[in-house]
């Protein structure tokens, strides 16, 4: 596989994004989600800032206020036993059952804009910033569907009851309508095919569960993008292969002549996460055609390996122009990226089914 | 609260029940789907049959094949140390993560039909039965929202990918319609609304997290009854009191002058499972008008104390007829009964917020 890695990578970083508090320092700028919009390239940032600590001692972690529109600063001391501090994005209560009690960063949704793909301004402020009970943690890994003229917003909604998956619409990237949770929790890394197949609209998703499976990708169908049903187990984990840990949408589904094809991400057990893909039949996307048995792209680059949380490459977004696919992708959780391959490489690189 | 047992109770146990097959015994009959259809009441029963095991060191497992549309049955060693059998429900594997890998026996719903609510006579043949690939490890604890002249039912459905809610519908009892899954995996205790209100049908939920948030009840909104959306937060665990370790639906809301009453049912951490109350606005039944600090119902008679699991009661139907509530609830994971509540005085009970 020929990886063109775009010489200007890391495209953003977050030094390039202004902190939206004085007091706030930006950690992460990275899984944006994109679109074309008027000649120009939009990465919706996933934009991740936490509260300057004056005191080594003490952890903060901010949280959403929806009743005062503000954000409340939780302070934690760091030899509270209580808590678990061992992993840099959350903080663990030990005696509760879960992954996290808080997270000691805010994600929101920021814009990047480009003319050629490959340099982007920052916008000075966010773009879609927590603003209802179901935010208060924040919200992460933007994906934007463009159907006609309106671009749809989907991204992980995180608060103390639960990670579901909410959704705008814009189509101005300025002004936007709020539709609400589309998927319930646990949840997460929903992609909206860009039209109706055979009627319906279809999107993957990735249920997270307790009671039993493993966290696979599923399909659902609708009639308005709003409310989603028929569910159906799409796509599994594979012993020994790079998808051995978790798998999850990754760019928007785009049509092929052989299929709709979607990058997703796969991580092992051990976090190292890359980006591979699966083809999709054309008239009924819950079937599975072919899927790497290689991934399609490896953390190796340096700003893939390090970071704040490193050996991540992860996907929200690509632009196919004939044979070439602009996948945009997060790395190390910290940066954006780009690299251009081939379409027929891809397609041909998959195991056929 | 005046509760009237009913004196035939428990009214189905499983040696009413004629097993599927001659290898299989039935040792639950409980948590029964309730609808009147032609003057009659109908049961529709979960029932739970187990293979019989000649070798008292062998446990064997059934599993629905859809290819075969047969049953496998997979023998496990008791003394095979990977394998936990300490819950008499579930067969779990020690090496992975999960609340089990196989359950030691396979539900379905049968329908039991009754002139006076009081006698029942089961059905010889199964109503619904495993069919497909979302429920080879069984189908459980079905509600019937009746909306003009089709019953909806739905219910869990179980298997190695997830625990999801799929849905059919009838006008006879006899043939259905297949919806498929309503609610993605990790869900249950589904309860739709049997009216549209403001122009959307509702239904309750309760999705079970592993990332974050507790099993509680939310609600979401539809046009079809099959596509759901607008996924809420609508009722938390409270601590101390008899809903704090686990809540879910119980029977099929309906209106009161008050509000919509559902009763729903609430476990403590070590499984003591009661009945209670909660009232949700006409409008809008995202909003809590009141709520039962005491329970309504709790495991107090001999069958409702002891069986398969013991302290249960879990009703997935209700009949109002006036001030009577006719509750219909599986008790001790074993049998139906049934008993007579004053709506006033469960309305009286509440505690208004």
């Amino acid at each position: 596989m020929n990886i063109q890695r775009y010489a200007e990578n890391p495209l953003i970083t977050p030094s390039d994004v202004k902190p939206h508090r004085e007091d706030f320092e930006v950690i992460e700028a990275f899984n944006a989600g994109i679109a074309t919009y008027k000649g120009e390239v939009l990465m919706l940032l996933r934009v991740a800032e936490r509260p300057i600590s004056e005191d080594p001692n003490i952890v903060k972690a901010p949280v959403y206020n929806p009743e005062t529109n503000e954000l409340d600063l939780i302070k934690i001391r760091k030899n509270d036993d209580r808590y678990d501090f061992s992993d840099p994005r959350v903080i663990r209560n030990k005696t509760k059952s879960g992954d996290f009690e808080y997270l000691t960063s805010l994600s929101y949704i920021r814009i990047a804009r480009s003319n050629d793909g490959h340099h982007f301004t920052v916008d000075d402020e966010p773009f879609i910033y927590p603003s209802n009970i179901q935010e208060i943690f924040g919200i992460e890994d933007p994906r934007v569907t463009q159907i006609g003229d309106t671009y749809y917003i989907y991204f992980s909604v995180v608060s103390p009851v639960g990670i579901g998956e909410s959704m705008v619409s814009t189509t101005d990237f300025v002004t936007m309508k709020h539709h609400g949770m589309i998927f319930g929790p646990d949840n997460k890394d929903v992609l909206i095919f860009p039209e109706k197949i055979n009627g319906k609209y279809y999107a993957l998703h990735r249920p997270t569960m307790k009671s039993v499976g493993d966290p696979n990708i599923w399909i659902a169908e609708s009639d308005n993008l709003l409310y989603w049903g028929n569910h159906k187990h799409l796509l599994g984990l594979r012993e020994g292969l790079w998808d051995s840990g978790r798998i999850g949408g990754g760019a928007v589904p785009f049509k092929t002549d052989k299929g709709w094809l979607e990058l997703y991400h796969g991580a092992t057990l051990d976090h190292r996460y890359c980006m591979g893909a699966v083809l999709l039949d054309l008239n009924d996307p819950s079937k599975v055609i072919a899927r790497s048995n290689k991934p399609v792209m490896e953390p190796e680059a340096s700003y893939e390996k390090n970071g704040f949380f490193g050996d991540v490459v992860f996907s929200c977004g690509a632009i196919n122009e004939g044979d070439i696919v602009k996948m945009y992708y997060g790395v190390a959780d910290t940066s954006m990226a780009c690299a251009e391959l081939s379409l027929k490489e891809i397609l041909d690189s998959l195991d056929y089914i």
